[in-house]
């Protein structure tokens, strides 16, 4: 049995005091709070493939928790064995969601622990995955709580803020990012008020986002995406505080489909615009963002899904890509764990890695 | 009982063969084409209030009529208690959905043709009525046709063509106004290709419009709301064509909810923006968007409707204001029935009154 570590029993992934792999699961958010404890690959298989667990980061914690779980079960095994066996776990998980890049950096991870001397007994390489477990869940936290900090310079008590799609803890660990400011702000008693776009088709707005800032006290109202401009012109927004997929070496950067439209409206009121994410997110080998490729999704997201009827007539087209590319010349910061960086970016986000 | 003229007997406000008032239910479409008549002045505010008629005009057509049904009831009514009784008719009609300028202009235009005379006797009365409800929505067809056929000269065969709710004739009558210039192409054979922005929270778009473009054999997209700056940024737009509630005597004017929106990533994409709507439509006795009072709806338009279950937990804040307004700086032009409108709208509108 592995003794848990206080600050990291809680969140959307986690060990519960008997050393199980604990998930909330996300599909059933907002209008049941459910915890599943995930004790075969199976089950740890499918909880990350039907988006019971999501977000990069949660997943990346899942990942890991689940190699030092699965690897409990081979305590007997001889190293030979144990190491061919968590190799074919690896792969298995790994196939869940092959385009989740936390997933396969996780599993790597492990690996790699467990790789570095492959004559170690089951009982001292599962000890080693546990260990590294904690350090991608910890680690995570501290990138968070950094981001977090970062973000609350960039706003005043009682700001209005502006917020599309989910980046909060259940995407990630404790803060989050993109809302991370507003619930550390919480916790030292600086009330922002939150405008959580709902984030068609998906709705995560509306189910992940608003149900985080509710439960935390934070005064959140939920507006669909086309209310933004409303809001805006209203002066009810002082910032924009948005996650990222994925930031290319210019600044341009991919985030869940309609966060470039925000951008546009931003700027059209002088509202700044901010996204938030860790340092591992800028890919300084994507030049910019016309060289990041864009997932289209099932139709039916945007036809049917979540209605008890379809919302269109059988047949129409529908268009639904994943995620936009914000131009980084409506990008007023980007705010990592190393610190918030300003235009340029192409020169400044080259210094976070010199 | 009245003779329906041939070219008044269809659309989705109408009198059928038995001289009762019928509308197509639109909060059934597109899964279900249901009809409705309406006897009751209750059922009528009703029907006007829930949005099952819906569409500035489409709503005047039917408090045109509705004022000649209600009106025959009263019959043996003198002519002061038939004029007391209608004036009361009309107020208590009026208040269903106060921002609707079409509703109060049809009920004032009907109590004028009473008022003209009020010591007709009361089946006098109702036979102006009629005829007067039937030059409504005559028209409105004569209206839209005007209006299609001009801003049918602004786009070119093959253009893509991006809107926003629904002004359809589901909302209109014949080939509805904001859509009219597709739908009369397609008569003629020029093809558009046409992005249809669903329209959150009443779906408008994903309901109504593609509905009556698919039905139409146009070649239409949906899209969520906010898939209209990567849709843009695609260079698949070349004109935006909206409908308007209200036209202020600045050229500002409101129309659905995310229109202000659209405007906006149209104008930092370089892409021409139009308004389409009726003369009618313009207030010159409002002077700008900021007087025109915006109606906000119920929070669980956002948070439940359509759906199998809330999408957002119990107690959160929604906003939901039904309309936005759109700043005249943003609008290439407003195509009316009298004419295309260009720029200063201040100078320009009054010109169409002179």
């Amino acid at each position: 049995m592995a003794i848990v570590p206080e600050d990291l029993k809680t969140g959307s992934v986690f060990l519960n005091d008997d050393g199980e792999l604990v998930i909330i699961d996300q599909t059933q958010l907002p209008n049941r709070e459910e915890y599943l404890v995930l004790r075969t690959k199976e089950e740890i298989y499918d909880a990350i493939k039907r988006l019971a667990v999501r977000g990069a980061p949660a997943i990346g914690i899942c990942a890991g928790y689940a190699m030092y779980v699965l690897a409990r079960e081979k305590a007997s095994l001889s190293p030979e064995q144990f190491m061919k066996e968590m190799r074919e776990v690896g792969e298995y998980l790994n196939s869940s969601r092959p385009t989740a890049v936390n997933l396969s950096w996780a599993i790597k991870r492990q690996l790699g622990v467990i790789g570095a001397d492959p004559s170690r007994c089951a009982e001292e390489q599962i000890d080693l995955l546990r260990g590294e477990a904690f350090a991608i869940h910890k680690e995570d936290i501290e990138m968070c709580t950094r981001i977090s900090e970062y973000g609350l310079t960039l706003v005043k008590p009682g700001d209005g803020i502006l917020t599309h799609c989910n980046a909060g803890p259940l995407a990630t660990s404790r803060y989050g990012t993109s809302i991370g400011p507003v619930l550390l702000g919480k916790e030292r008693g600086i009330d922002f008020k939150v405008f959580a776009d709902e984030t068609r088709p998906l709705l995560q707005g509306a189910r992940l986002t608003s149900f985080e800032l509710f439960r935390a006290g934070v005064d959140v109202t939920l507006i669909c995406d086309n209310m933004a401009s409303m809001v805006m012109k209203n002066g009810w927004v002082q910032a924009c505080f948005v996650g990222c997929d994925r930031i290319a070496a210019n600044g341009d950067f991919a985030n869940k489909i309609g966060t470039s439209g925000v951008a546009i409206l931003a700027r059209h009121y002088g509202i700044p615009f901010y996204t938030l994410g860790p340092t591992s997110t800028i890919d300084m080998n994507c030049p910019t963002g016309n060289d990041i490729r864009i997932e289209l999704r099932d139709p039916d997201e945007v036809r049917s899904m979540w209605y008890k009827e379809p919302m269109a007539p059988e047949g129409v087209k529908c268009y639904n890509p994943s995620f936009d590319v914000t131009d980084h010349e409506l990008v007023t910061a980007i705010v990592t764990d190393r610190g918030i960086v300003y235009p340029p970016f192409d020169v400044n986000l080259a210094k976070l890695f010199a």
